[in-house]
């Protein structure tokens, strides 16, 4: 079977067991089976627990032997300890593909190393493939699987969107996909697998590379297991879409501890840093880098030169990003004379032109137009734009986003809105995202995306 | 009159007129009006329009001769050039004290620059002092005054606090009001100058010096007009409460539109940085190291080294936080084996402990309780603590804020809550927030902001 097939029954199953499903509230077997359906997955769900006839209005199962069917994949939760028994009834019933989520593995000492290297070893003999232990497993949101055994309003979930995100951190992704959500960025496909026991970032990114619903993948790593393996599953992804990646773990000082979180070792970061670049792997450094940059491989195109025109209705921010976007290296070149004079006919007498250029809070969306056309389009006056779009002003519409839009197709340049985290601009938000236009929820994050649509060009 | 006093009745009028006040919706001087008796301002309001009998249900007068007292302040919102007939007929009727919100002066080009000279004469002439001209005036949460003609649903204003701001730029601290809102950090009083062309940050640095409300200052600023008298404000302020500046146009290349914008000569960065360090001013490059900043100052005592304990349910984060901390020069000690054996006796078995510490999705709070008063408090194991608080645990409860600030007050070490952007986040900010526990939205900002706690104390 090609690598990118393998992962098809864990996104897109037929049907699937939920072993330890539990029908009381509040314990995790019971966020699980409700997240799977009330998440929309249209398969086939069959909760088994020993102790129970019926979960939510579905048949209860005692055992995987009496379900009437071989699944496509089961998910298990079970306690550490029983899970290799479970195994061997999945071989028996004929089911091959598992995700368990259940700790206390490879993470838990050595106890749970030999449980690991036990189930590892059944595992292989049975020709079962695990996703996990120790993990979350997959969110999908084209197939609509979602095993996170976690509330939906703890951690809300992402609308669909072409961002596919693999990482060995439950946590760091489910997090991820929180942020996601409220920035109104959408995700495609999620895939966690812990402590990769036996599928790993090697099988996600085979799966994406191939997956035409993924344009931009993710990719969070504390560490991998075989580096040559690593490295063609990661050139076959990068060959196909941009992959942007966060390395924790990367001081030698703290690799102790990644140890003790997933039983992975970190290794030399510096070694990591080269492979990256290798094959050409966008990397950050942070969870808010991570989005960001998302958002900019994803949306913006490539900038072709340093100067930023920087337009908005508020001069004080204007000034603050015109500081910042310089010290990301980046241009705000002055308007001549000329430029100035033209932009003067349809602005109000007290905007400032010179870039940063404020429309002033009388300013109009028509007016942001105008200037646009002429300085950006038409004259070729910068490279990158940047719109302020804050809503403290009565004039400012929704308007603008499409006008964004229409610049940014006309001069085939980046335009990006710099916005802060007030209540009112992340509302906001979605307007410009479902048009493909990214907001960036501070003046720091605007400059750093706007100096990304430039230097990942090099 | 002491320096101090002479803004007296800009912040804490007993009455007011508020010339150019509209009727009709959508227009500044109707939202002028509206945010003045909406924000709860308890002394007297005399509308002054020469074209209504009555807004909003109160009597509106045609003209300031016509109002039955000499009000302690005036908020004129007029054009331009109706602003010095205006300022004569206020002198009639012995009104001395006048917030001019209107544009189109000085920043406005060779027209406005002669309207403001005049406006300056004016009311040196007749003894008026000015806050404005192109400004937004006054947001007080302990008089209730609000002059911000922008609508509170686009701009939500913070609840009472005690950071004070002054600013030049109107939209700049607007906008840090809504995001101080959106925060949940509290504000005790904001001054906006625009123009300067009277009042300006020394006036406002001498007012909160010796205002008991205000524990912490933050400052906007584009350039100076006397740098001798901004140090001689500047160190009175410093040495009375910290002051959090941002200075912006730092750059030779945008000074021209610093000078557009509110007239103002940025002047060279360098001689600023100078002189703020020579006055103790804590300085910051965007807005939101400026909130983050007041935060640190007013909720945080100083640490005295540079070891971080990093504590949470989330190993994946944990571990991305501490590759941050280490970027901003901070250091993560490992536990030693004494330590671990302690721990272990009331945590989970799987809980990674050598730190960052995980108590993972199934921890609870009094394991976050016994872990840090055994290695924060009794073992001082390290200098500052972050708490990952992010919300995607079923186990984790609002208990764990209590927690943190007991084992801060024991330990007199600062205990900070580093968080994420999602929805359930940013609504439990405010459990941290009333009981002085700062939380701050990224992991980066969290590292920074700790980084802070140690460097501040140099």
């Amino acid at each position: 079977m090609q690598r990118s097939k393998l992962l098809e029954p864990f996104f897109n199953p037929h049907s699937i067991a939920v072993v330890g499903a539990s029908p009381d509230q509040g314990k995790l077997g019971n966020f699980l089976i409700c997240n799977i359906l009330e998440n929309g997955f249209s398969g086939k769900v069959y909760p088994v627990n020993p102790r129970c006839d019926q979960i939510l209005g579905l048949l209860c199962y005692r055992s995987v032997s009496e379900i009437p069917e071989a699944t496509d994949l089961s998910v298990i939760l079970l306690p550490a300890k029983s899970v290799a028994d479970s195994l061997r009834e999945h071989a028996r019933k004929g089911i091959h593909n598992v995700i368990v989520l259940s700790a206390g593995f490879k993470e838990a000492g050595p106890v749970g190393e030999a449980l690991e290297l036990q189930l590892a070893t059944i595992s292989q003999e049975l020709g079962i493939r695990v996703l996990g232990p120790n993990c979350l497993g997959i969110f999908d949101n084209v197939s609509k699987l979602d095993t996170f055994f976690v509330p939906r309003e703890l951690i809300q979930r992402p609308y669909l969107g072409e961002i596919s995100l693999a990482s060995q951190s439950g946590s760091f992704v489910g997090h991820l996909m929180d942020v996601s959500a409220f920035e109104g960025i959408g995700v495609a496909r999620v895939i966690t697998y812990g402590n990769r026991m036996d599928i790993d970032e090697t099988d996600a990114l085979y799966y994406f590379a191939d997956d035409e619903k993924t344009k931009v993948v993710g990719l969070y790593i504390e560490g991998v297991k075989d580096g040559q393996e690593f490295l063609r599953a990661a050139s076959y992804c990068s060959s196909k879409k941009p992959v942007v990646v966060l390395k924790t773990g990367r001081s030698e000082l703290i690799s102790t501890a990644v140890s003790s979180h997933t039983g992975a070792l970190a290794g030399s970061y510096s070694a990591y840093k080269a492979a990256f670049q290798k094959v050409s792997f966008i990397e950050v450094n942070s969870e808010v880098e991570f989005v960001d940059m998302c958002k900019v491989v994803s949306m913006l195109p490539k900038a072709h030169g340093r100067r930023v025109l920087i337009l908005g209705h508020a001069g004080g921010l204007g000034l603050t990003l015109a500081d910042l976007c310089l010290n990301e290296g980046l241009e705000i070149p002055s308007a001549s004379k000329n430029l100035i004079r033209a932009l003067r006919t349809r602005v109000l007498p007290f905007a400032s032109l010179v870039n940063p250029i404020d429309l002033t809070a009388s300013g109009t969306d028509d007016q942001a137009a105008f200037v646009l056309e002429e300085a950006f389009v038409k004259r070729n006056f910068a490279d990158i734009a940047i719109y302020i779009g804050v809503w403290g002003l009565p004039q400012a519409s929704d308007k603008i986003a499409q006008i964004l839009k229409t610049a940014s197709i006309k001069s085939g340049k980046p335009i990006l809105v710099a916005s802060l985290e007030g209540k009112k601009c992340i509302e906001k938000q979605g307007v410009f995202h479902s048009i493909g236009i990214p907001v960036f929820l501070s003046l720091e994050r605007a400059a750093k995306a706007a100096r990304e649509t430039f230097s990942l060009e090099k």
